[in-house]
């Protein structure tokens, strides 16, 4: 460790990335969130068909996950409307993510405004400044189980009873810019992190976008993968510990890792893990980084006690 | 004049609080604005039938008022979404103010922390802390020109082609309940402003809540009436400066009034003005505040340049 704070890069989005940003809140304060903008679902998709916008949802989440959820600003980006009229189920803030995305233009510039209003440590920056579709070829979804069929949006991804192989941009003709700053912030980062969350469509998607999935392999960062506790039902029911590090492999082959962290309760077969791992050129960690009362959640003072250790270690190399 | 900043208070809604506020912005940083909250139109009204909230959209314009309308959070409160969906036509600042108070429920509270957001210079309070409705005695309607018929809601009222006589609250088993701190504002002030504004759905109303009623009539403050500089197409189509005056008698007899301000051009006969400004107890002033370009709009730094001399002649008395 340095004088100066570490920087330090989450990728993801939703509430896997709330995890990540609220363990490298108790490290660091400076902590930069690059955040998937695949999302089609919910209010946030709403938005993103009727104004054509970034999806706001993931960037709100990050956005009060680097600020705390007490505040009476965090509280207020949280609310969703209810009722049954136009405005059920929109959350407050992703309508003032919305107005300053028309208003100011930039959507680094947005949610720097946004970031100060709710006083986030850190920043927020989307992975590209232009919203994304994925679509992923998946089998079991008919009578041949070998069938591959192709699969589209970020929610019929995220809900299909089918099995996830890989994931795609669609409808982009060429490949989509990724945030300049998400770029520099990869490059420049002393830590980078990917994990844990819905693991083809929080996850992968940054790997999707050819400058940021350069960046990732090219930083001198420190790489860590925070594997999920339990396999996600829908697009990775199933799948091992281990299976979601071939997966990361199979999006992009040339990326290395140095540290895997994984809650030692969920992990089957540690060895398995640690071969897997090391076919990343990874160190595996296994600590109890669960939530006690909800083992499905990641505890943030525990992630970043492991978080310190792993990150000592690559960087005492 | 005192060391301390001069406390002043002004009543309305819309357009012409907007005058005032920005007014009053030139001459003390002690401006409290009370707010009609009475409309059922545009993007208030469907957010007061959504979510069962305060009319937002005057109470936006207040702050906006007091906050200058540069500032990027000022431009995003006044900006409305476009397009043909669920949001078109909604002011974001609306939607934020909506968040506020489901969040917040203290409706002062929740003012404050807008106030805080846009740097607004002052405070902005609802006359009531409920939504109000009112209902106005409309001649002209039928083929007999003295059948009167009761038209009910801030848009009808506004808009119709008849000739208002009276406005009155509907729909209130009892009469409803001023905001306190409305309360405490008139009776502490230096000064209260009534007008400009659409005059029976903007400034009469506040004389509707007896308890803001009775402040107006017992306040130790100069109490000053800003007149328009023509009348309104609808309300007050026909309406002679004096007219207006004698409508805000009949809502309000036990009313005293210091102080009459009116546009030298827009007064088409002096003396009766003088005269009904008299019977209330009012000292006339006829000046230049009409805007140069736009004739319709007053000009808020001559407005505040006679409110000065007005302001300083009734205290000298």
């Amino acid at each position: 460790m340095t004088d100066t704070p570490l920087k330090a890069v989450a990728l993801g989005g939703g509430r896997g990335l709330h995890v990540t940003l609220s363990a490298l809140r108790l490290i660091t304060p400076d902590v930069t969130a690059v955040v998937t903008v695949a999302d089609d679902g919910g209010s946030s998709g709403r938005l993103r068909r009727e104004l054509g916008l970034l999806p706001p949802g993931d960037l709100r989440k990050a956005l009060i996950a680097l600020a705390g959820t007490d505040g009476p600003w965090a509280r207020v980006f949280a609310h969703r409307f209810g009722g049954t009229g136009a405005l059920a189920g929109h959350a407050v803030g992703n309508l003032v993510l919305a107005g300053l995305l028309e208003v100011l233009g930039d959507p680094v510039e947005a949610l720097a405004h946004a970031a100060g209003l709710l006083g986030a440590t850190g920043r927020v920056l989307p992975m590209s400044t232009a919203p994304l579709d994925i679509e992923a070829d998946v089998t079991g979804l008919e009578e041949d189980p070998t069938t591959v069929r192709r699969i589209r949006g970020q929610v019929a991804v995220a809900t299909t009873p089918g099995r996830v192989h890989r994931i795609r941009l669609h409808g982009h003709r060429a490949p989509p810019s990724a945030c300049p700053q998400a770029v520099e912030a990869v490059l420049g980062a002393d830590v980078v992190l990917l994990g844990p969350g819905s693991w083809f469509t929080s996850v992968l998607p940054h790997l999707l976008v050819p400058e940021l999935h350069d960046a990732l392999v090219r930083t001198t960062a420190a790489r860590v993968v925070v594997l999920n506790l339990v396999p996600q039902p829908g697009e990775t029911a199933g799948f091992s510990p281990e299976r979601h590090l071939d997966v990361l492999c199979e999006h992009a082959p040339r990326l290395r890792v140095d540290a895997v962290i994984a809650d030692a309760d969920s992990v089957a077969t540690p060895d398995r893990l640690r071969r897997a791992a090391s076919a990343l050129g990874a160190d595996t960690w296994l600590a109890a980084v669960a939530a006690a009362p909800t083992p499905d959640r990641h505890d943030p003072g525990a992630l970043a006690a492991c978080l310190r250790e792993a990150i000592a270690s690559v960087r005492g190399r």
